[in-house]
């Protein structure tokens, strides 16, 4: 399973600058001064790169929400009850929480994967049961998962991205669902930067301060306990990590082999784009930066990956919530490449310089 | 006609701050933790005061683009030459623009307006006319208008307001063209605020340090040879503002006494929603701060208006573009409140604190 991890990972191509400076020259001609639509350009000159068309046209898009429980919930590190996950999993599904309303806001549509929720569901249209475990264990005791596991939740993430490269998506969101799953986020991030735990730890759904440092505490008790290898980055995953996490983070890297632009949602879901940039770092300029969450980490993990937030709407719900709105952003950037009129054919001026 | 422009000032309502909390209420009750969606909840909220209905509907979007010209262009302050202004209203007419791209994008109408052109156009489809004078005063010289003529282009404004209303607009965006518009913007900021010009005046379309000099040179010439005084928003904005800038104060001061919301653009937009907070500034909480434009002075107008922009994406094109692409996260916003299931619609339990 290792062995064709690694062949997926050696599959993703580095970005082919080609296909950049020929978007940056059709992006010129346009009417309107050189660069003055900032961040959009930047964004079209990419996605034309990612998948390889100097004319691309989005019109599936998808948002891959992954569920899943935490065994560290028990030592008090959020403001909900573990049985939230599941109650969420069955308000995604009936079309009634915030993923729903911004998907269908934006046209994009969402699949939930129970890749680890604590809880065996019926049959439902629109959930993938791909559960590896019923929740993870407590990482202030012991792994959260064997490696084994965390393979197998990422080829969970690796089967939903040949599932959107099948059904012809030009763009994939990710998200996730799990109460306490800041913490394993934040744990993440602080093993593979070495960051102090308490400089990378904040507030998840709505701690008070009390909870907050029980939840530093937790995460610090987990990196002693389990001594993730920060040169091992399924090491990191499998003893302080996330099934859900785990899944996204296949799905980013199976986007990134498949050439589908895949944006990363917030605290969770780039905890999860920090493992797969970490497994290969060519990954890092297939994804876009959903936006910059309140979560007092989010910023470093940007900075690791290297990508600059498209929004910063001083959001912290996760679910897909960012991806969904950042999509139309990235939408709009496309569509400015594709129907703009040239300077020629508008018979406008240019610049006199 | 002064008169007149008061009544309308006047009868400007306080926001209703019975909607605020009702709308905050009903945002606390849905299936997400309390202030998650962060400045969603905070539009949302303020849309609803606005508008004041607890239940509302964003169906129709339309955006004003005012263009009008620029005498102090024979300073050399722009990177483009005048003749650009009908050339790009006649690609907006064709649907060519950066604006007909992104208003199309979310579902918004462009409605173009010369109000002070330096070219006579035909009778066009989409197309107001409404000119007030062929171009602006060399503001280096004198005055840019007469204060008839400044008033006469903020009924043009309030006219728009009055058509957006009839025509049942839900949701009002500005926008602007006309070469050299950064330059009586700058000049409107500096005046209202004391600031000094070479902070606030930048390379608007991309011009050189030496045409920033000359901008900046021409800028502290208007001001010294005009004199406006900063009490009197009608002196600053008939000695050095722009046709455009007033018609777009006039659209957002009608706009807020027909409480319908607005979304203002970048720097030229925001300039003209200075001179309507500084003639009352009950409209700055009926209006919403679009995005931040690279150009250096616009943070120091979002903060004379106490919003906080939506976007930052590095844009500075004008037209309405930012307000086009803010538009899709206000009805994002509203479509949460009205959409999401609530904590008991959906079975979720609440936070244990």
């Amino acid at each position: 399973m290792e062995k064709e991890l690694q062949q997926r990972l050696s599959s993703i191509r580095p970005l082919d600058e080609e296909f950049l400076s020929r978007a940056q020259a059709k992006l010129d001609k346009l009417t309107k001064p050189p660069g003055s639509l900032g961040q959009l350009e930047e964004i079209a000159r990419r996605y034309v790169a990612i998948v390889e068309n100097i004319r691309p046209r989005i019109q599936q898009k998808i948002i891959y929400t992954f569920a899943g429980d935490h065994g560290v919930v028990a030592e008090g590190v959020s403001a909900y009850p573990k049985e939230v996950t599941p109650q969420m999993v069955y308000n995604f599904i009936r079309g009634g929480a915030a993923i729903n309303v911004l998907a269908g806001h934006v046209g994009a549509k969402v699949v939930v994967v129970d890749i680890g929720v604590d809880h065996l569901f019926e049959p439902l249209e629109g959930l993938v049961i791909r559960k590896v475990a019923r929740g993870t264990g407590n990482i202030t005791r012991g792994p959260a998962m064997s490696k084994e596991q965390a393979l197998q939740a990422i080829f969970v993430g690796l089967e939903m991205a040949d599932r959107a490269k099948n059904g012809g998506a030009d763009l994939v969101g990710t998200g996730d669902m799990g109460i306490g799953n800041t913490t394993p986020s934040s744990a993440i991030l602080a093993a593979l930067t070495g960051l102090p735990v308490n400089q990378v730890t904040h507030r998840g759904t709505g701690i008070d301060d009390v909870a907050l440092s029980r939840k530093v505490k937790a995460i610090e008790k987990a990196l002693e306990v389990n001594a993730p290898d920060p040169k091992d980055p399924l090491d990191v995953l499998s003893k302080v990590g996330g099934l859900e996490i785990a899944g996204i983070a296949g799905l980013i890297i199976g986007c990134a082999g498949h050439r589908i632009p895949v944006v990363v949602d917030g605290f969770i879901s780039t905890a999860g784009a920090m493992i797969a940039v970490a497994l290969n770092p060519r990954v890092q300029d297939r994804l876009f930066a959903s936006h910059q969450s309140v979560e007092v980490g989010h910023q470093f993990m940007w900075e690791y990956i290297g990508q600059k937030p498209i929004l910063n709407l001083s959001m912290r719900l996760g679910e897909g919530t960012g991806a969904a709105l950042a999509m139309s952003i990235i939408e709009a950037a496309v569509k400015v490449l594709n129907e703009m009129a040239t300077f020629s054919e508008a018979g406008v001026s240019e610049a006199s310089r």
